[in-house]
């Protein structure tokens, strides 16, 4: 007879559960730089994957919300990261960045160390964890288009996603690894060695094709 | 009848709190680079200001902890803060930091951006004042020591200078211009323009005069 | 009788080759970045100096040419001497470089060492003068007006026009010290401290000012 | 008749020609940077191709003369090549330059663009080939000897090479495709991914093994 009750109530307090779930969206934080900032604009990935979870009628299950500011790095993610993240209680955040960290080193003189990139990004991952949020990792897709590793950044962007990589595996975040599918893609598609025009208007920025490669991709890790 | 109770009261408290600060050392904590963690070696500018405190016979009211690590810019104190100084809950933290920000542009790309310079420094400032701490801004003294304002960071470092004077200023925090000293000094006693030797052993880390330099100006601040 | 035949053909000749000078102005080259490239444009100091001459009512004595190109540091005035200098036979060379070399450094990563940069500057110095011409050098007048040392390339700026100014008076050149006119002009002229819009438009390029500025100072160096 | 004694004067030039190469051996200027300096000492690549050629008993058709010098970039090769070069009247040059051009741009903001580097290649074989001299041209091997295209110069390092090996293309010259072998050997013998120890000792300056693999692949291009 207790045994009965018991399953009865925990019957009861799943329903309950199930129906906060079905009434609570599951938020996602897309956390960045000038990219994801893009990424809310008519066009931009958020703005896509918006669309397509609407598409697929299940819209009402995700609140995808953009947190990206043009130039940011992995340390001023880190500083804004209690205003712009935490207090919202997201339950995903989606980090994608390091396309700055690397770019301004040659362009203000101001890019990021590897072994801090490592350390501020694992900081980041540890205080999002330690709130019981699940956290997602993207790879910089890059900086420069040419298919025969002749972008002025290549060796550094590579390794710093190495960096990412690594982290990812070892605090176990699903990784979203642009990096690696934007050379592919480009190895298929840009034929002619071309600079930018494939999936970026200027290199870095993402045109409709990176937009739609990047929901694409993001979809399948954040939607399941 | 009352009153005077509490006044007797409020006395006896107040009694007691001196005997505690009597007992307690003022605990200060200097939080900078490779400047300040060579500070606590023997002949660097903490290990002088101990020695200092001894002959004055004061040692025992204060305590100071040098917690400065090489190659830090203002973003590595605000990464190591929790750690390097809020667990130690100390009475006064002195900010030394800004060279690295300014010279590592040129020698590894990565130096820090001026605004956001201004950010991280508010932001450290902010956390510590919160806890209670006194706060005491340091200007980064020398990259170079010619005196006709040839030397490659003056500018920039002069730039970052004034932004730290005016957070000190704004956030009321006692301001050790050692940028203005350090002008100041060699102006008057490096004569043939010399590129370092005078304050400095290589143009940024304190020689001998350097560190009793500071030890000097430090003293001034913190011992009241 | 012999003595009289020649002093009459000395007499004659030297009639000759003033009448050929009357006829021949002193052809004059304007040797430098993309400050003198936009020198020649209306309003530029080049034009201004056209103007100038002609209200004195000798512009048919001097020829004015401006040969510069923007982005060029010292090494690239040197590759290009023969095609764009040493070719036109000019009586004057009138160097105005350095700006580039001294800010690419950290807005490309790649300005030039301060050594290297002496190097090239007494090349191009030691080849004109072989060739009989007259050089006349400029310090490089601004990256940023700022009047408290405060601009990013100030200490760079100083310690090039010092190299400037060494060589000038090791090799005879007179000297048109715009670096430091600029200073004076901005400590007077510009007492809110502004970044630009004194006599640049953007910390740089001249303004209608700037290029009347430099005409003038050009002028008192080049006509005599 | 006319016939024979035509061939009888070929063949007697070509002897009084082949004894004027006996007596005048072959003369090969190495034009380069801290590489090539370092390729006289003993070890160095210049010194063991001494040392081959003495085994294989033909030290005597050739004069292998080092001219590198430690930090060139490809302009510096430009401005010395009159007193360093020309004046010995070579008949081969071998230019192996470029690892500076791009490695200087992190290290010091100095590195040389790209367009540029090119301008000045040009110039250079332009300059020795209207002087008979025959022009060979190496691409730079390394800045470090990862294997996965993580090496921060990896990009720009493939790109000078690409501008190089245009160029040698366009100007006849024979190409010893450094960077292409170094590449290739180490993903045969660097399967731990290192940064440096393999062909260098800190990455960029040859170790043993390197100068060993550079003598090999010049001795084919020079020697035929």
């Amino acid at each position: 007879m207790k045994t009965s009750i018991k399953t009865f109530l925990i019957a009861l307090v799943s329903m309950a559960m199930f129906s906060l779930k079905q009434d609570k969206p599951t938020k996602i934080i897309f956390f960045g730089d000038s990219i994801t900032q893009a990424g809310v604009n008519p066009g931009g990935y958020i703005t896509k994957m918006k669309e397509m979870l609407e598409k697929q009628g299940i819209k009402d299950k995700y609140q995808l919300i953009g947190a990206g500011i043009g130039g940011n790095k992995v340390y001023d993610l880190f500083l804004r990261m209690e205003d712009d993240v935490l207090s919202q209680k997201p339950d995903v955040v989606v980090i994608y960045i390091g396309v700055n960290d690397v770019w301004h080193k040659s362009s203000h003189g101001t890019g990021t160390d590897a072994d801090k990139f490592g350390n501020f990004y694992v900081a980041i991952i540890k205080k999002l964890q330690s709130q019981g949020i699940k956290v997602i990792c993207c790879t910089p897709a890059a900086i420069g288009e040419r298919t025969d590793n002749s972008n002025q950044q290549d060796g550094d962007l590579n390794y710093y996603s190495n960096i990412i990589r690594g982290i990812a595996s070892k605090f176990d975040c699903p990784l979203i690894d642009l990096r690696k599918e934007f050379i592919a893609y480009n190895l298929k598609n840009n034929t002619s060695n071309k600079e930018s025009g494939v999936l970026t208007t200027d290199r870095v920025h993402l045109n409709d094709a990176g937009n739609q490669f990047v929901a694409d991709l993001m979809m399948k890790a954040v939607v399941k």
